[in-house]
């Protein structure tokens, strides 16, 4: 597997909802050297009495970009007193944390600007909507108080869909049947001796037992159906009545339902995952008070960027601003156009992880078809429709009405949908929806957001890939002169906001560590 | 497969968390035609509109037990203006939907009374705990306006524990294992030709594609670990440290972890599932509220009940009712023991379906260490120890204090449970948590309670199992002569709350038409 194909992964995974590749990744790190490496597993944040132990006053900090990043970095200088101040470009906060509810206005670069029509106590996750446990963001949700609830991320509920099946069928059916085929094939070779040579007899008998267990197969190792396919009326006073015979091995297989089966194999996927309760911003919310709202300054875009011999000095749409260092939180791709005097590597360096597209849409209904009529709560429906997902509420369940995501797809799919004006975005998204869910899914729709995060304003891209993590990722992690860099787009969690999290943490700990060395 | 081992399926997957045998069970419904017969899809209620329709009143029913069935049969002949009566023998309303708070007692059968001592905000749910979404509990929530959130009933990051292993390991480590060696088995087996009698060279080339990415399979189609398993320190600004190499295939087919695996494989189980916000008991709550409190006659143990010409005489501590019909609905071995006059065939049938043990305690702790120490937010760790599972809480993520399940056992574990006293169930409980879990398990131990249901007064058993469900379980489907019965005993949900309201609404229905044929 080549370097650029590992790191395009996280690209393939959010994009297709795959999970292949990642043992080829696992051992390509190990090749690369950047398995063995352990990050800082206990971060200590930057103390008050560093600097009170010293008799001093803190530094002064510039942070460029009040997303995730930035307002980690200040949040976490703050609570050891430094003088932060952040320069926001937008006139929110948040960055590609953006939850859009009633009222909210999305303007586009080179597009129109949408307004939210939804009711009062709809939201829409525009950005990232998910969170994995071992994940820091679930560390920060503890810390600063924001709750959180179940974010269903894998629904045996939920469909499957692609163009090699005749419709739409339940996930756990597609699942009972690609089991239950695979236990058969594998016991019946394991049965005609094809293993002989592999496995002892105890651990043919044991994997027999596995397999009988796995695919639900009947006595003769055959898979002739399961109850785990769901019913068309299920149990209740009498056994119910199953969801019919399944389709041919043949069939199963030509169906191509595999890469929506494994979605949730992957250690960023796996189920159960996480999210704030009433909207993804509750943590730039929380982060954003904590640091102190007079400490960032929005609407304010930073217009370049010098190291000084004592300092830095910044730039932005309504002054300058000097401090004794700058964390420049910015995608790389705009970092790179910004005047600075941080020498040309840097510049090739901010050049060369790629943008990706991505986009998303909303879509509001007025009755929660999809619990009442579809049993489904929660989840996501796969398919190889240029939708790619489906995305159904994990909150708000059994209330009135409800926000489903439409789609979310990255690069082609997104710069296809990102170009058509939110009308035919919403049209073509509803004309692929309803192949799975029927005429309810246009008929029924109140309102609708789109957002083509490669066309947003100050971010122009979902998230970046990198071409490789050698050369200019690596000198990027270190700062230039006083100038620090700080983002998802640094890390191996690209498109998470843990990323930007973990990424925000290096970053302070070592300008933190540098400032008590020179000062001290 | 035979009858009786089709009838203890329930148990079984209750029991030791297994998902097997459903396939064969589905072929032996087939088989015993049962699965052919659809079930009430369109319930419609008892309406008032029937009864005034005909200028008449309507009838007055007495109904034996105020669990799910009996508060689900007074709330729907409610809705028609039925004068209900239901006699619970117990001091509270709910049967077996138990949930337990500070200061509750719980009384036992030959044995001590336990008193709650939980903090405020920490409960317990003793019986059920989880709804599937197809499942009709899921509309009495929303009929009823209670507010559920998602259940965790399968959590890659919790763990698996049996005999054959050396340590417990990561579901999301054994997942990847035993994934991985049966892809790389059978993508072995197939390139070797073993099954080129079988399979075109397209369905081979599909299923070998599938194989790789349900495996993780390196280009070889070898199976050598994947990021899949988890990590010593996850991803961040580095690649992380991954949770080590995969054992051998021997050793991973040694450990007999399939079960665990498997577990929410089945049409009950798969996830996600639901449970009541704030505690299972507010589907009993609202049911009561529903029907009336004044209906309701706590501590009212029935001691008799006879068919008169026309109507029924229904004895109970504290008095006689009598009414047009009763719907009868303690559980069935309770039922047998009572006098009436409804023939030695209805005695008989009554005593066939077998009661079965099962245990739960409930571990409060002062501090979360599954979320903060182990990264555990809700889910279920399988065992094969005599706790069968540790069920972490879903609901109340990154609150100070939580309750876990030490144990939810049944049959032969949870005898040996029910047979000790309280703090000897606690001891053994903790000295098994401890081999997942270490010193804190035991060590930070707030206060516990724990249900063994076999010795639960008016109640005597988790749940039943029926030998067959031909000859008894048809003729109780049946009224005997004005009594009428209802229970999850009487469907092929049994233990599931689902099955006591489907119950209920056969028996409304049935009795509802008689009623409306018999007077109008």
């Amino acid at each position: 597997m080549s370097d650029s194909k590992v790191m395009t992964r996280r690209a393939l995974l959010v994009g297709v909802g795959a999970a292949g590749g990642a043992g080829a990744m696992f051992a390509a790190m190990g090749a690369l050297g950047l398995a063995p490496d352990a990050q800082e597993k206990d971060f200590v944040p930057p103390q008050p009495s560093d600097f009170s132990l010293r008799g001093r006053g803190a530094a002064k900090v510039v942070i460029l970009g009040a997303g995730v990043a930035g307002l980690t970095c200040a949040y976490e200088l703050g609570k050891a007193g430094y003088d932060c101040t952040v320069l926001e470009a937008a006139d929110r906060v948040g960055g590609r944390n953006l939850t859009l509810r009633r009222g909210d206005r999305l303007p586009e670069t080179g597009g129109e600007t949408q307004t939210a029509e939804f009711e009062e106590g709809t939201y829409f996750n525009a950005g990232p909507g998910r969170i994995a446990q071992w994940m820091v963001a679930m560390d920060y949700c503890r810390e600063l108080g924001v709750p959180i609830e179940t974010f269903v991320n894998n629904n045996a509920s939920a469909y499957v869909y692609t163009g090699g099946m005749k419709a739409p069928a339940r996930a756990r059916t597609v699942r009972a049947d690609l089991y239950g085929y695979v236990a058969e094939l594998l016991a019946k070779a394991t049965h005609a001796g094809a293993l002989n040579r592999r496995l002892t007899k105890d651990d043919r008998d044991r994997l027999a037992e596995f397999l009988r267990r796995f695919g639900d197969l009947g006595p003769d190792l055959t898979y002739g159906g399961s109850t785990r396919r769901g019913f068309e009326t299920y149990p209740g006073v009498t056994g119910g009545v199953p969801a019919g015979s399944p389709p041919s091995l043949s069939d199963v297989l030509s169906a191509g339902t595999g890469r929506a089966l494994t979605m949730d194999f992957g250690y960023e996927q796996a189920m159960p995952m996480f999210q704030p309760v009433g909207g993804m911003d509750a943590i730039v919310t929380a982060l954003a008070g904590a640091v102190g709202r007079d400490r960032i300054r929005t609407g304010a875009r930073v217009t370049g960027v010098k190291n000084l011999p004592d300092g830095v000095e910044v730039a932005y749409q309504g002054g300058t601003l000097r401090a004794d260092y700058c964390i420049a939180t910015l995608p790389p791709h705009l970092l790179a156009r910004l005047p600075h005097n941080l020498g040309a590597p840097i510049t090739a360096a901010l050049r060369t992880p790629v943008p990706v597209a991505a986009g998303k849409i909303g879509l509001e209904y007025g009755r929660r078809w999809w619990e009442i009529d579809d049993r489904i709560y929660g989840g996501i429906t796969e398919t190889d429709l240029d939708i790619t997902h489906i995305w159904y509420p994990s909150h708000g369940y059994h209330s009135r009405s409800g926000l489903v995501v439409g789609y979310y797809n990255t690069e082609a799919n997104a710069e296809l949908y990102g170009g058509l004006p939110h009308r035919d975005r919403r049209s073509r998204a509803l004309t692929q929806g309803k192949k799975i869910h029927g005429d309810k899914y246009r008929a029924e729709l109140r309102s609708s957001v789109s957002i083509a995060w490669h066309r947003q304003p100050h971010i122009e891209g979902a998230w970046v890939y990198w071409p490789s993590h050698q050369g200019a990722f690596t000198l990027l992690q270190r700062p230039a002169g006083r100038v620090y860099f700080a983002g998802d787009w640094l890390t191996h969690l690209i498109a998470w906001q843990a990323g930007a999290m973990e990424s925000a943490r290096k970053a302070v700990t070592e300008l933190h560590r540098r400032v008590l060395q020179t000062t001290s």
